[in-house]
């Protein structure tokens, strides 16, 4: 048995496939004849390029489009005039291809990664990703067809390349386990978008296994076994077989509203980070969108978003939801979301500091061409605006005005926007939650984010592992806190949304269920999950269990009521 | 009028006596007979060692033991072996004594100063007292003799050296202005002991005045006046006379007890960084400390304090105290406060990251040994023992496990300490105050730390100015977390203190007399003003105002009411 990271969920039983690596080594040799080199490596960029492109229409067909992306940024890569600029000089300079390709994307694969900024870092293993294509064409190496391994295969290699993954046909592979790679790996991304169970990072696999041998992939747990014994693998068969009759049973909840077990209904909303996500959601059958992050527009770019570009991206957004509700999350950046070219200083404690709202009020102009930008695209669909990190009444008050006065401005210019478009407030300060009810008066709508509510109510960056055990929203404080929160909402009238990652949690949902949670916004993949968890309670079932855990008074006995409780 | 930092509160009117600087230039020679030069160098140490010794003597009577603190540090300072060691080494090179002074002083000075810890960049000032000093002797420069100036006199300075304001004889002097320092400066500490108005940090003002020229000084606002016009004179005779009479007043507070206007005696404690500052609690008629923080024993150091150093600094404030209450809040190190030989990782968001308590349990032994040193304290007057930024009832519940442990152990060692020695929270943060009610169950008292719990509910860092707007203890919600901790502490029985800032305001003492609070722990110094106002308040009254306050949804509005309801 070995461990790993459990990747993508699903347990797979079949025949190893092992991917040996590559042999790219090259000798290095003096080139006379310069423009002949030069025409060898432009032939092979054309080839790769030719290639990459194939493989992202694959990639865009059976798996999905944000997926294809990766493929098309390395067309982009490929493309660069920079880069072979680069190239062509070593080879003028007498290097050979091969020479100049590494040199140069060496060069660059050690710049950004570096760099601290993770979409940085994930350039470094892109161009990595050229690199390797680029040598293979020039030495002539074929890539192993993947595309024609037999049924019921279980792919090992050291790592899955997108041009490997590209290749993969879902119904032939059952499993995949590498030795490199974490959950936001492109290999996990696409494992999990194929539906095919992954265990990552199990080291030195490769070395420990062979073709034919039998692999048991349990992608939930992040468990591998190698050539296990009978009961081991009469256990997971049935395990398998466990998986597939739950996954089909939330099938039958696609298309379906989310009701309680007692007929209540509640929304459920998914949480997206591009306008391209919005499919997802759809396909996933989310009924609305209830956080749409901005930072995207904001982040990997060198300079702030226009007006123009940040409303054809609400609308694009709006538009694929097609009339449902699309709540955008105005601009959260500082904290651990830095956007270098803001030129913002680094401070002590950013969780505390100069972040979300108070950015965008010190900062009306930058504040302001976003709500103008939400304001037009509301136009072509049911949008709201909802403010992150609010802890006093002055907060809201000013972005409204703010909202008035872009409403004037494009009234005057006679551009169409949603009059009646409604301004919620992000419930995720100790402060706010403390004045929920007059928060509440101000608002349209409230959206707890369970994230930060937890990280500032018990005092915890939630990235610090040494303070970790005490980040959990079970903490009968932050229970309290959600409970006055809704409360605090449904006492006005005002819908109440929550959209940290406890909204999706099995364990949390009945307490939810019991405050009177009106929306739930959750990972687009995870929408069945939530709404077959929601069918199983009733009201008077989760009321039950949320008096029996509000007397509780440590995490762990919260905890475990609640798992006593699951359903 | 010029602007300064007011460091010590009063108006002083007179005539100035401006202290120009000593010339310390000198011309640097070979030195032949180095053993005469170092018999010059000795002798001016020995000097210059005398006369320390006569100033911190001075000091120690007429400011203050921990004044005269400084004087000692620099004796030790001279004294010091490494010092003189390198000098004398730079004289057998052929330096003349004022160079290796210079050189030697300018060495360490440099060091220290670029030192994270104010603890050793503090040093870095001393050392350079230290080094004027000893260029004086070396230089036959005579001090400008202070002690010789006529009554009604303003000092202005470019600094005041502590040497310079041991000789200030208190009554001829009425005020002091200078170009550089803060109110946490020697000449701040001093002026305030010696209750001189004084006004700091005045850019330039030595060039701006002559001896003899009229100034005011107005250290309640930090506003200097020179030869201002007679309209000007009579005002601020006007002011400084309300300001000695609000002082004769609040003397006729001095040995009372602490009560509100109708009668409701509470309890008027202090807050003490050393077990000296516990004198300083008792001349001001402190009727106990609220918050002994036990970090000094812990800073400054290079390696961790035994249980005897603990034991006997906490037995000092113990029977300093004399049968009064001495509250100790165990190690509240990690946020802002480092120390270094502990080697804590660089945290990202310190104050919500691994500290206080939370480092406390994670080292048991270090806690224990702290918790031995306050039981044995225990035994010589009344000591209780506070645990600062608890966030769940699980804490709480570890620290008095280890006091029983540690009670266990005492008791088989057959050592003294009180048996029923009270375990309190500090409540301080979000967490604590939603369940303030399941801590008040566990714990034997609450006390209020007002500066983290504003801090973590408005999810600002105080040190940072960029959100310093949203710093206030007048906000809503903390005003609302007060109530709710102290009602929580009163529902159960348990006493209700409050330590923080916000302890000692005038505009926040009504709403605490409304609220219920039982003891205030504040600056020494203010304890007679804090007496004061408390009894110029009913039970009535602040209830009346405290029900008006907290219909308010604004800090500012909140304060507008405060302050035309201030007494």
């Amino acid at each position: 048995m070995y461990k790993g990271i459990e990747a993508s969920r699903g347990i797979g039983i079949g025949s190893i496939c092992l991917i040996t690596d590559y042999d790219l080594s090259f000798e290095a040799k003096h080139i006379e004849d310069t423009e002949a080199e030069k025409n060898r490596l432009r032939a092979a960029v054309e080839v790769l390029k030719v290639k990459t492109s194939a493989m992202a229409d694959n990639i865009r067909k059976t798996i999905g489009a944000k997926e294809a992306e990766i493929m098309e940024g390395h067309i982009a890569m490929i493309a660069d005039p920079a880069m072979s600029g680069e190239m062509n000089k070593m080879i003028d300079a007498g290097q050979c291809a091969e020479a100049a390709v590494t040199a140069v994307c060496d060069m660059f694969i050690g710049m950004f990664s570096k760099m601290e900024d993770d979409m940085m870092r994930q350039r470094a293993s892109d161009i990595s990703d050229v690199k390797t294509g680029l040598l293979k064409e020039l030495l002539g190496i074929e890539d192993v067809d993947i595309s024609k391994v037999p049924q019921g295969t279980v792919l090992v290699a050291h790592d899955l390349t997108p041009s490997m993954t590209s290749q993969i046909v879902k119904e032939n592979v059952v499993g995949i386990i590498t030795e490199v790679g974490g959950k936001t790996s492109h290999s996990a991304i696409l494992a999990r978008a194929l539906e095919i169970p992954a265990v990552l990072s199990v080291p030195g696999i490769t070395e420990k296994v062979k073709d034919k041998d039998t692999a048991v992939v349990d992608g939930t747990e992040g468990v591998v076994y190698i050539n296990p014994d009978g009961e081991i693998v009469s256990k997971y068969v049935i395990k398998r077989e466990e998986f597939i009759r739950a996954q089909a049973e939330l099938e039958s909840f696609r298309g379906e509203e989310t009701l309680t077990a007692d007929g209540m209904k509640v929304e459920l909303f998914c949480n997206i980070g591009t306008p391209k996500d919005a499919k997802k959601a759809i396909e996933c059958d989310g009924e609305g969108i209830g956080l749409f992050r901005s930072e995207f527009l904001f982040m990997d770019k060198s300079h702030l978003p226009s007006e123009d570009e940040q409303f054809e991206a609400y609308k694009e957004a709006i538009e694929i939801m097609n009339g449902k509700t699309v709540i955008i999350r105005t601009l959260d950046i500082g904290g651990d979301k830095e956007i270098p070219y803001l030129g913002l200083e680094k401070e002590d404690n950013p969780f505390l500091g100069y972040r979300a709202v108070r950015y965008c009020l010190a900062n009306p102009e930058i504040y302001k061409t976003q709500l103008r930008g939400i304001l037009r695209a509301s136009a072509f669909g049911k949008a709201k605006i909802m403010v992150p990190l609010v802890t006093c009444v002055d907060e809201i008050r000013a972005v409204k005005a703010l909202v008035e006065e872009c409403k004037k401005e494009l009234s005057s210019e006679n551009i169409g926007f949603d009059e009646k478009i409604e301004v919620g407030c992000m419930v995720e300060t100790a402060a706010a939650s403390l004045i929920a009810d007059m928060l509440a008066k101000e608002a349209d709508f409230f959206s707890i984010g369970t994230n930060d509510l937890t990280q500032y109510t018990m005092s915890v960056d939630r990235g610090n592992a040494k303070v970790a055990y005490l980040y959990s929203a079970f903490q009968p404080a932050v229970l309290r806190s959600i409970k006055n929160i809704i409360e605090a909402g449904k006492a006005v009238g005002i819908p109440v949304g929550m959209c940290g990652e406890a909204a999706a949690d099995p364990l949390m949902i009945p307490l939810l269920i019991s405050f009177g949670l009106d929306e739930y916004s959750v990972n687009s993949v995870l929408v069945l999950t939530a709404r077959s968890i929601i069918s199983k309670w009733s009201k008077a079932d989760a009321d039950a269990l949320a008096e029996q855990v509000l007397a509780l008074s440590t995490e762990a006995e919260v905890v475990a009521a609640l798992k006593a409780a699951a359903r």
